[in-house]
């Protein structure tokens, strides 16, 4: 079996921007994500199926279903940008690259047919510390140095990133890194959290979704999102046992690299 | 090497149902699928055999053989359902996904092949408890709502599988995740037992063969099961070392989705 | 890259026969082979190369070679049985099974171009106990049972093996196990040693060897194996690192099946 | 995804030498090959991608690029031998071969359209002690015997590697050992280092340096190595994660081929 993306409807898209947000660290990103989606009443329009993921069929709504990631579209009103929205159960279970970078292949192949031309990835960053909600920073990483520019003045900090972060793991780095081979922009935002894999932090998705919707330009009321973020949490507890493997390595890889360093290349 | 399936018979099936009881928590299913091939006295007609099993030849009848799963059919005298019954030394060896996928696909499509819509698949839920005979309960799961309803009533509790297990690890699930995709109907019938992997629990396969003989209106006389059991337990003690890496995946995995929880998605 | 041969000379052969001896417990099977290389002056013809080997490249007689495996011919001047005999570095280094079937496969596919119809494999049976010379036993495994009736006058013990291994791990095994699915016999011959992987041990090696001469009806002076032994331990110890992760299993997994067990299939 | 090299200029080069600086013991080699990229003002012209590599995205530079392996050249003024000078993020980040075989494969199809005939890789010997200057050593293995007389007057010694070495894990032994079925001769040079992974030895470098200068004729200052190399050391830091697994068995691989053992084969 080969990853396969699977139609669920036919859709015609004007100038789409892809928002990964799969599981990782405080779940930053799967809950922002699936946010977005509730909140703009998006639409599932295709789901994806990897023999990447672990062997696990999970149960919900009396249901079973193999894991799988799952696309879906919002029309923009304005007539700017549509948006594709990508969330999952999980990200490839293996600790290896292969999985990863065959996934995000496919998604890349899969964004190019929309016609997808800037990516924004959204994550954690774990700071090892509890923050105070007024403190919490949205770093971000760019594939392209003229974005920096363009999106640091939506309070994304962009060196921060490199001093701190160092390396991101996982989809949302890979989905910028390799979209860049291809000519697509791409953005990783990253609220900071405190690292707790499966603490799911709902203030975190908050400072991340107001960056994303100035960006945007989207009008969003995020007064439900604590409590949205609760009932995802129960979710993403059965998660737990998918993530922890490559939790555990996204932690403490991006923990080491967070020492302030410089590359002389 | 490629996953193949060897044919040893040509057989033609009325509206065959697939019975999948490959090694597991409690080997509960294999136990179950094995009884009721004994007897049938279903006959077996092909083989498959895998990369991805472990490169382990066991010695059995004085013959040395290869890590294999086995295909075996029943003609229904009654005309309605003829049985496809699927058992085995083994699952896929590796943690990961790829060869538990790769299996399951060929599975499936020489059940297309025959001409299978149904699946269902035997297995055992570990509680952690010893319970007694009469409170063990069979627990279901279904890849579409309308299969709850019909049958439910066989004495299947379909609800509690989602609030007590939230996961399926393996061929049992898999088989009807992916079988869902293409349009195939499939139930994971799962007996409850202690959960220690490689004590046989025949106790457990004989309230799941109840369940499974209303379903599909056979008559099976269960009195031998027993004494089967035990001996079964011998052959299966020995598989143990294949066995081992994967069920303490599937317990401590599925020990951790025992959570009521509900989802949002 | 995928596993591949290379020739070194072309040969034409009589009616041959494979013996394997690639490195396993107690380097029975290896020092078996290559003494037999030894005395018989069988000349190499060709190497197997794998990506499924570790990525190690070795320094011997000054020459940095990677890992690899080799087939010698022997040309039998009775002109009844010419000998296609294959020694080698290493095992698949991975512990799961893709590598060890892909392996095989290709080893079997070159027999069945050269003409083989029958397969000995050479190994150790650790018995975790350091017994005198004259009571190490040469057990053997066959994919046939016609095979059995043919090779204990020989004074193969068949019967013991079933009940003291159970299980053959690696390709001693699988050579014969997926050469009965091509139509090849097969047997697997396996003298008793304490069973620490890098103990190099002649005398079980002398015994397994007094065996296949009788069977072969072979004429070599066994009177240097020891001394030999010797010399091949020091090269074998290096070869430490690489069969460590392998042996472990082996041995484990085999110090599991010698329960008295039998199989109600 | 497959491994792939992506070209970034079109090069003809004039007998070109291939030399190999990925990261390894003490970075010894990837310490080297970018101080002679600097020094020689080499132009980057080609990068190689792997989903064999960590899927680990890195930002440097104010920019995220997923890891990769990366060509330079030279051109010699003196008309004799071009060069080409491999460095990189990472070596394959699994610890099966599979990986290690697809990429150095890859570079080596490369290497030959590009016209190589000769390959030096560069690394580090762990000897596990803290030696003096002057008493730092370069080893060599040879992929061809004529090889030794060749260049073992330039001061490396051949011998000692093959008794204290033995073994070389990873790209800078598989080139050589792979290249040379290809019938592309190859060196690997090793500077004696203390074996720590991260802890960049310039001296060691600075050795190896001044031994390749001689063999190719190259006249570079080496008097910034020492404050070039800790520049590099903090680049080289952040890659700690990505090269723990993979130097963690270098080292514990290498050790145990460190005894003065022959080959009797």
């Amino acid at each position: 079996m080969e990853t396969f993306i699977r139609m669920l409807k036919k859709v015609k898209l004007n100038n789409p921007i892809l928002i990964e947000g799969l599981p990782g660290i405080g779940n930053v990103g799967r809950v922002s994500a699936q946010f977005l989606i509730d909140q703009l009443k998006a639409e599932k329009f295709a789901e994806l199926y990897s023999p990447h993921f672990y062997p696990f069929t999970i149960i919900h709504n009396n249901v079973a279903e193999v894991l799988k990631n799952e696309f879906y579209y919002w029309k923009d009103p304005k007539g700017k940008n549509d948006l594709v929205i990508l969330i999952g159960d999980s990200q490839a279970g293996e600790s290896g690259g292969e999985g990863h970078y065959d996934i995000v292949e496919k998604i890349l192949d899969f964004s190019e047919e929309l016609g997808v031309k800037m990516i924004f990835t959204l994550g954690g960053f774990g700071t090892g510390e509890i923050e105070e909600s007024k403190d919490i920073e949205v770093l971000g990483a760019a594939n392209d140095e003229k974005l920096i520019s363009k999106y640091e003045k939506y309070g994304v900090d962009f060196k921060g990133s490199m001093n701190r972060i160092g390396m991101i793991v996982g989809a949302s780095g890979l989905l910028i890194g390799l979209g860049k081979l291809r000519g697509i922009d791409g953005v990783c935002l990253m609220g900071e959290t405190t690292g707790f894999p499966i603490l799911t932090d709902p203030r975190s998705a908050e400072k991340l979704l107001r960056v994303l919707m100035k960006i945007l330009d989207l009008e969003i009321d995020l007064s439900e999102l604590d409590k949205k973020s609760k009932e995802m949490e129960r979710f993403l507890k059965r998660m737990e046992a998918i993530q922890e493997k490559t939790l555990k390595k996204l932690i403490s890889k991006q923990e080491k690299g967070k020492e302030n360093l410089s590359y002389i290349g």
